[in-house]
């Protein structure tokens, strides 16, 4: 495979992803319904007909213009094989099908795009991990500039990497005037609205439609549980903090779903399968949520917290498992109260905070309102947009 | 419990529900860790004392305006117990806590959220239920009138009723000019914003970055299958539509998986346990969502269908799963086409569609864009919003 093009090396497939060639087709063997790759490096790979079929990036198969697929599958006979196949002088697996059609697999996006065991492993093994965190975050706190973040790329970059591998992060230099907000969301993406607006202004309200809208203390939670998808970043922008107590608190809520679990298994189990309802009501609006507190992904992994005690309605659960509920759920917020778990910081105007809030729980100590003024002002931003955007910018 | 002060059924409390009083609390008794409620009407619930106390509704325990919870259970010992219970004059359950707390519980509401198997059995029939559908919806097509829906909030109630259990409404006598799905969307709270703006507009382009920007036949779909949360209605709202072809084409996708359950439960499974990637790119966005065709619930029925597949990515899976993967996947496209499934129109200027994109997947076919003018535009707004103002139109 010496004789390969070096300019083909990493060429992006028009989809702004490169495939770099990590190893060589070495040969191409067949079985009754796929093909098995073996690899220059001894990794042995299959790809039934039906997928390189499926897979086919022909201009016929795939619109060239949006680079999605014109072919549904169901449009090839199910039994489909190929007729002949051969590794090219370019190293591309060529694949003639019965019916004529040809296809060519570049060998990068091959082994990019291979199920075989290893291959998966080693996909798993390079998602982005979050970094957990206590009390020690305190001390080195991920903090940018605002200013930087406004105008460089590699600093936004660097900013939203922070934003999703360690949850929480700070932003100074920010003026201290409503609605900066605003362009800082266009720098991802856009804002989501809530009931609450684009914007919401947090102080204390006497027609509260919600306790964040009062000056108590505010337990640790996350926003919005009342919706199926909790919203991904929650901005906290600090316009004027000049009343007694109303301090920022935190905890990682992934750090502590890890502690339950291995403290006590059974406990993180029942709080990852018993659907919890959470509730908000205003004379416009009423929304209920049916989630539990702690939800894993495709891979089982931790993906999401969701907590707010004011906002919990009666748990409805067999009753043989109400025992065991609540042993869960008071050892869960027990622990958002341990010091190792908790950074505490009185936020100056100026400042923000931005921090994923299905991830991060916060909460805010009660405050004297007749002390001086606070006033935040806030915002959400999808956790899609965020990574959407962390895509574009690593390109 | 005749002696009960009639004034107090159905009394809200203070949220806009209300409690109907349908059986008397008629003795209770105590376990060690739980009372026992027997019933007028022979039911039985047991309640755990944690969860009594956890639900007290008292001003200490609650805040009268927001009507949100201050205690949090972990604040009172896990083994508290009732010193003294009692049934008042006017039917209520009084619990003197061993603390010196006083709970005082409306018989109505510890109906509404007991516990037993009966009482959850009995929540679980109340449920809104999906009224499934197939070609037939052609004849029958759940039709309103714009102007009665902006005017009437009894003609908006009975459109979103339609709009959540059938899936698929048209609204008639729409003003065929842009923007008038704003007007609409305000009617029920606020449009989802995408990175394809708060209004799209659905027209052949030249530089398109979707297929649903050409005018190519454009399979069953569901919008954003790339997003985390896929929206929850669409709006197709049509300002012309003198091309030939460009015919809308649904399909209720909870019937199809409905179908497939019935005919081959291991392919049903295989999509409903598969993480399968989603992806759209631009020049300015990268969006990627894996997860599985068909969600379920927290009960186990079906509550999402996600497929677009021009905007599938390859299927990464386990080499043994592959061969039932794609029998599944095209079985469940197969059934898309079935005439039996289908409600195909032609949507005329100044009428719209309003689908659950959730589970209604929806197809254009062709259309020739030297033959006459197509627009469309479209918005969407999440089923949080719908069911939020069900709920209010309904107090």
């Amino acid at each position: 495979m010496n004789a390969l093009d070096p300019s083909l090396e990493a060429a992006p497939i028009a989809d702004w992803r490169s495939y770099p060639i990590s190893a060589d087709l070495a040969a191409v063997s067949a079985t009754h319904d796929s093909l098995e790759i073996s690899w220059s490096d001894g990794r042995v790979s299959p790809f039934h007909h039906q997928w390189l079929r499926d897979n086919c990036a022909c201009s016929q198969c795939v619109y060239g213009v949006t680079r999605e697929q014109l072919l549904e599958i169901v449009d090839v006979p199910e039994e489909l094989s190929p007729q002949r196949t051969r590794i090219d002088e370019q190293g591309h697996l060529l694949v003639d099908w019965q019916d004529g059609h040809h296809s060519r697999f570049h060998p990068g996006w091959l082994r990019a795009h291979a199920y075989d065991e290893a291959s998966r492993a080693e996909r798993r093994a390079q998602r982005p991990q979050s970094r957990l965190w206590g009390a020690e975050l305190a001390e080195q706190l991920p903090q940018f500039d605002y200013q930087a973040v406004l105008e460089d790329d590699g600093a936004l970059l660097h900013w939203l990497l922070a934003v999703r591998d360690v949850g929480l992060t700070q932003l100074l230099g920010v003026p201290a005037s409503a609605g900066a907000l605003q362009q800082l969301g266009k720098r991802i993406s856009f804002i989501r609205e809530s009931n609450f607006g684009v914007l919401f202004d947090v102080q204390s309200k006497a027609d509260a439609d919600s306790n964040a809208y009062t000056s108590f203390n505010l337990p640790m939670h996350t926003d919005l549980p009342t919706r199926e998808l909790q919203p991904g970043l929650q901005f906290l922008h600090c316009l004027v903090n000049d009343a007694r107590g109303g301090e920022s608190i935190f905890v990682d809520g992934f750090a502590i779903a890890e502690a339950l679990h291995q403290e006590a298994p059974e406990l993180f189990h029942i709080l990852c399968t018993t659907p919890v309802e959470f509730r908000n009501k205003s004379r416009t609006s009423d929304y209920r949520c049916l989630a539990p507190i702690i939800a894993l992904d495709a891979h089982g992994l931790v993906s999401e917290v969701r907590m707010a005690n004011f906002l919990r309605g009666p748990f409805d659960a067999p009753a043989e498992r109400m025992p065991e509920l609540y042993r869960a759920y008071r050892r869960f917020i027990a622990m958002t109260r341990e010091p190792r778990f908790r950074v505490q910081r009185r936020l100056q105007a100026g400042q923000l905070w931005c921090f994923d809030n299905r991830r991060t729980l916060h909460a805010r100590s009660e405050f004297d309102p007749a002390s001086g003024a606070r006033h935040f002002q806030g915002c959400y931003v999808d956790r899609d947009e965020l990574l959407s955007r962390i895509h574009v910018l690593q390109r």
